[in-house]
């Protein structure tokens, strides 16, 4: 078990009661806001009017950056950035998923340090020790963004897809009203839920490393939260229980807690953001796709044991005295969970992807190396698993 | 499911080796520190030398408050306030449990306040916004005051234990070494270790209100890591595996996330208060000694189905169709394990406690009115409860 520090201090406004304390959290760091939103679906449901409202009532002034793409691009960031400069900017409000609060990460560092690209930082030719104070209103369950450190960001030239991450990006204040998840589609509900168990797979929970039996503990309550109430959200958009569950399961899956102490890997999330630099997949999707492949790819004696405890705990398979089939039969479980059950796209291939590209993002996604993982990947080995997924 | 707000700022350095960060964390606050703590195990351990040999080291001045009483009595916090004003102090340094935590939050509010007792901010006659910043340093898994922002006050010329409690006594940092609590007795270890599930009991698991179904699953969790953990820290004084989970268990179980939405109750720490207001029992063993009779008294067909559950999830006893048998079968397994598997004490008159005072501590407990809880409790109630615990 490694030493370890925790700290998370991010205040959460959670409920359905929550939105008209908005004005006084954002006025705790300015008064001149830019707002960072998406596609266009919060003018459609009617939350854009709602917030503009709140603040333009409360007598603050709003700039605006809509239009932030799902796997931001650097390009977006730094448009934000030239509207905070020439607008003395105090506080930036993100609107939307783990892309617009991304987005607005990468505002927040980049408006303070002495370039005017996110891609300096990202490359680290520049450094970034303060970043503007962010507020977010999460409008999906999924990436846990809104209580994390880190932002993702997409440099579609380069076809990288990489990032920042500093304690001076984790946002100030987060609203989370599980009423505005309602909305949200069953194809976006499928891909933020596998999107949360990942971040408990990934970064923690299939691990050969010691860990605090507690937190393991709650990494599978965790997980069986995200199996029982997606599917009830994929039924029933507005079943509030399920939408509640859900989105404070996803702040927690990715809030450092269930962590502590772990040595962060992440093979499916490295893997998959290379399906998303080179073909612009949604994240969740890429890594359904590719987890069940992955696990299958790397059971061995020494990782069965922990799969098939994934298994018989979160997927309510019966243990028996064959390990290796156990963990086998867990795989078939997660596979039918995402592929049947979530309703999600099953093969690469009938995404129009093939093999094309998976050398060079084999190399990418291992840094020319090995992936450090519950099973280290050499390039090969990433260039096998992206097979198994066509 | 109600609305709730989360933040919890304490930065937690949890580990074997974190110890030397002390002097760098007070420095952030200031270089004059009240050091507070209790009856001298810290001095017969070599604790007290080697911070002092830290803060010593790094030029830090330390001021001193020893002696601070289990059940911290009010006159010890006023000494402290005393020595802050006197000596400009600028963090407090609080090395213990609880009850040195605790009396470090009153010195902290107190000192910052206009009066000189903190008797004055339990009563409210004096307004309190603003406290000295708080460092522990915690040798007990117990209370998880160090990531809380309760203070629990004794006051034994009025026999009254009441506290404060606001975001500004929360803890800055806090230091969990599990090997500092390799020297804690078993008899201390099985009372703490009760005092961390009563937390959970009490404050938010035995309800009727609609809780969210990933809290109560965790809470089950952090019960479950306690009755595993507990008998073989007791067993096993320096297994350090046992130590942290019960370390990081105590810290979750009283840090706001676990009653998130949940409006708290607290029957048992009510009635508890009494007791060690009039006897100055140990808080845990107070605690110990009237849940199981309490559940007993409250059991009834609106109990029954959640005291079942708490049987079935986290004791491990097999479930029948017959609910008000499961949940008597639960209370019974609740009581071996205070009793038997921690050896606690099972009866109030072994302590050499009678009923002269019952009257007096349930109309306390009750304050006149009906005691909130899983079921309400009026003044009868309570004194029928504590007959039971002779």
């Amino acid at each position: 078990m490694n030493d370890f520090t925790f700290q998370n201090p991010t205040k959460v406004l959670f409920g359905r009661n929550q939105l008209e304390h908005l004005p006084e959290e954002l006025k705790n760091f300015g008064t001149r806001v830019l707002m960072v939103y998406g596609g266009g679906s919060i003018k459609r449901n009617g939350l854009y009017d709602k917030l503009m409202g709140l603040m333009t009532g409360a007598g603050l002034t709003v700039f605006e950056l809509p239009g932030v793409e799902p796997n931001p691009r650097h390009t977006t960031v730094n448009k934000g950035v030239a509207i905070c400069r020439e607008n003395d900017v105090e506080v930036i409000l993100a609107v939307g998923g783990g892309s617009t609060i991304d987005c607005a990460k990468g505002i927040a560092a980049t408006t303070l340090s002495s370039s005017d690209n996110v891609w300096d930082l990202v490359e680290h030719k520049v450094s970034y020790t303060e970043a503007l104070p962010i507020v977010t209103v999460v409008t999906i369950a999924a990436t846990g963004s809104e209580m994390d450190t880190g932002a993702v960001i997409s440099n579609m030239d380069l076809n990288i897809k990489s990032g920042i991450g500093s304690p001076i990006c984790r946002p100030k204040v987060t609203f989370e009203d599980p009423e505005l998840t309602f909305t949200v589609p069953a194809y976006q509900t499928a891909c933020g839920s596998f999107d949360i168990m990942s971040h408990i797979f990934d970064v923690a929970y299939f691990s050969n490393q010691p860990q605090m039996d507690m937190l393991e503990r709650i990494q599978e309550e965790v997980l069986k939260t995200v199996v029982k109430y997606a599917p009830v959200a994929i039924a029933e958009p507005d079943n509030y229980e399920a939408r509640a569950n859900l989105m404070w399961a996803s702040s927690w899956a990715l809030n450092d807690f269930l962590y502590c102490g772990v040595r962060q890997m992440t093979a499916c999330h490295a893997m998959e953001h290379e399906l998303s630099a080179y073909y612009d997949i949604t994240h969740g999707l890429g890594l359904a796709i590719l987890t069940p492949r992955w696990l299958a790819y790397i059971l061995d004696e020494n990782t069965a044991p922990k799969i098939r405890q994934f298994g018989v705990r979160v997927m309510g398979i019966e243990a028996t005295d064959d390990v290796m089939s156990d963990a086998r039969k867990a795989i078939d479980a997660l596979a039918d969970f995402c592929f049947k059950t979530l309703g999600l796209e099953s093969h690469l291939s009938s995404l129009g992807i093939g093999e094309e590209n998976f050398e060079k993002m084999a190399q990418a996604a291992c840094r020319g190396g090995e992936l450090y993982s519950f099973k280290n990947l050499k390039k090969e080995d990433i260039v096998n698993i992206y097979r198994m997924c066509l």
